[in-house]
């Protein structure tokens, strides 16, 4: 199969292993684990940890997935192809993620939430359970998407955003929030509610500053939506829509 | 003993394990640790990492222990029964904890500090030196516990939080800060001062919103205090008197 | 050569090791990487991690280098002598450090950026790429430096910090800022701009307070500049002339 396994690597032989593999060194992938062609598990992850929560579902990562080091998923969970991931993140069970995920170092997925395809978290991204977020999100470092409104309590409102969505560093997102299409949040905000779509929204409690096509870019061009101009990373198949 | 370690994990000698221990691959155990009887420790952790301030006390994890993966523990430290971690938890020398206390994915623990029973951090929690934490307190994700008044100085506030507080996501918590019994911290706020008991403070500066008992639940019950309605996890011996 | 290399630490044959080097369990040393004398590298750590935008450089680590467990450095970097780091630090390429670095647990560099002599990162502090970071700067944990100013774009507009500069805890500092030479930037604070020298700056977002003198401490000497007080870890080389 072509595979190139650490000799100090730990793998279930119940794991599903697909061909041209690469797995680093001291890293344990345990049985109910399905890994599609052409993938990099960096060194010292743990793939497929139990967990009741799991209801014995695998964990299906796609093609051509890059999981970089010290990366830790649960079973009961599934990504589309080309999913690539910074180093330590946690991705707990019941995540159903599409294609071209990307999942920055130290983010913490906490499981039984839905994304899109295209989405990318940036470093250090909290995403609660029961978030919804679209195609095409961006979300910015430390922003923790929240789910309780009574904290503690057994009620989980889950946020919801939308595509083409880009919310700035270290904002928090407060539980049952809908970031409606195209949205811009301001780093360092604080959002209740549903927004507008296509606005700004910057503070704590945030505030709609009017729509993103106020912001243009130094050649006098409009910065939103920002997939005019920005599309590095994209497949042209993604990008000529644009 | 039927103790179930795997292979590869490194155990010193001198650490001192219970009956019923499960320890993960890779795992390292130093010198000057006790685990109590029917502990799990997961793989890639270190327990009882050594370190001058420890003054060469153990570190001492009580019965029921469940270490998640990649952990890390100094030497020095003393928990009650029924300590339940998330992945990647730091915990340094001088944390004097109760029993069923819960660390989230990431929390960084600084040591130097006393913590009651029954305690709960979400993730990615930030505990100061010489913080006092009461019982019953919730610590929602990227809370920090701040302790220095005039940064960089050698003058050392801790944060004193009270019994049953509610501190939510993002929020600082400044040096010196006394967070009073009863009191909900909404997200996002940064907090100085005493507050004042069973009261809700919200913003940067927190301000003083009234009494916990305004937050209603859809069936009209009052939210606050939570225990009221919020019992998971907490044994039918605590629940009763609630 | 007096090395102390744990028999499960695997290093490769082209890296350059330094005498009086300690290496612990499971550590991995790639090809591209140089430890100066009298360093100690914790358990589970990778040095030297490739990617093809270090352009082949070297990791480059100074003598008396401490770094601890689970920490992960791209080759590329180059840091001076007594460079510290806590647990779980991840430092990408093009860092270029002086002297007396430390980095604090699960610090992220994102890379591509130049740090003076002196400087200290708390614990959790997000340093975006074209970061330019002065002599004897503190900055606390969950700080982040940004560089995007239309998020997501192909600007990168890095932040400047002078020497003497103090971030406070839960801060972000937006694309382009220059935080000026001895500035104090208070907790939970969101700073854009050029800042005026030995000034405070507050808020969301920040306003300049006024200057650093008015803030005493208890014996009624003033706090700021932090130097007049504060000299713990420096040498007496640096403090002498404080």
């Amino acid at each position: 199969m072509n595979n190139s396994i650490h000799p100090t690597a730990i793998i279930s032989e119940k794991a599903i292993l697909g061909k041209n593999i690469t797995i680093g060194a001291n890293t344990i992938i345990y049985d109910n684990v399905e890994i599609g062609d052409d993938s990099f598990i960096g060194a010292f992850c743990e793939l497929g940890v139990n967990n009741h929560l799991s209801e014995g579902q695998k964990l299906v990562l796609g093609k051509n997935s890059h999981i970089r080091s010290h990366s830790i998923f649960y079973e009961g969970s599934e990504f589309g192809d080309g999913l690539i991931t910074g180093h330590r993140v946690t991705v707990r069970e019941k995540v159903l993620a599409g294609k071209n995920l990307q999942i920055g170092t130290l983010c913490d997925l906490q499981g039984h939430c839905e994304i899109g395809d295209y989405v990318r978290f940036h470093s250090n991204v909290h995403i609660g359970q029961h978030s919804k977020i679209g195609n095409f999100v961006w979300i910015f470092p430390y922003v923790v998407l929240t789910n309780d409104p009574y904290p503690p309590s057994e009620i989980q409102m889950g946020v919801t955003v939308e595509d083409f969505v880009s919310i700035c560093t270290m904002s928090v997102i407060l539980p049952g929030a809908i970031i409606s299409e195209g949205c811009l949040i301001g780093a360092h905000s604080c959002v209740k509610g549903i927004t507008e779509k296509d606005s700004i929204y910057v503070g704590s409690p945030a505030k709609n500053l009017g729509s993103t096509s106020r912001i243009k870019l130094e050649d006098g061009s409009t910065a939103y939506p920002w997939r005019h101009h920005f599309k590095r990373g994209y497949p042209e198949e993604v990008t000529k829509d644009w």
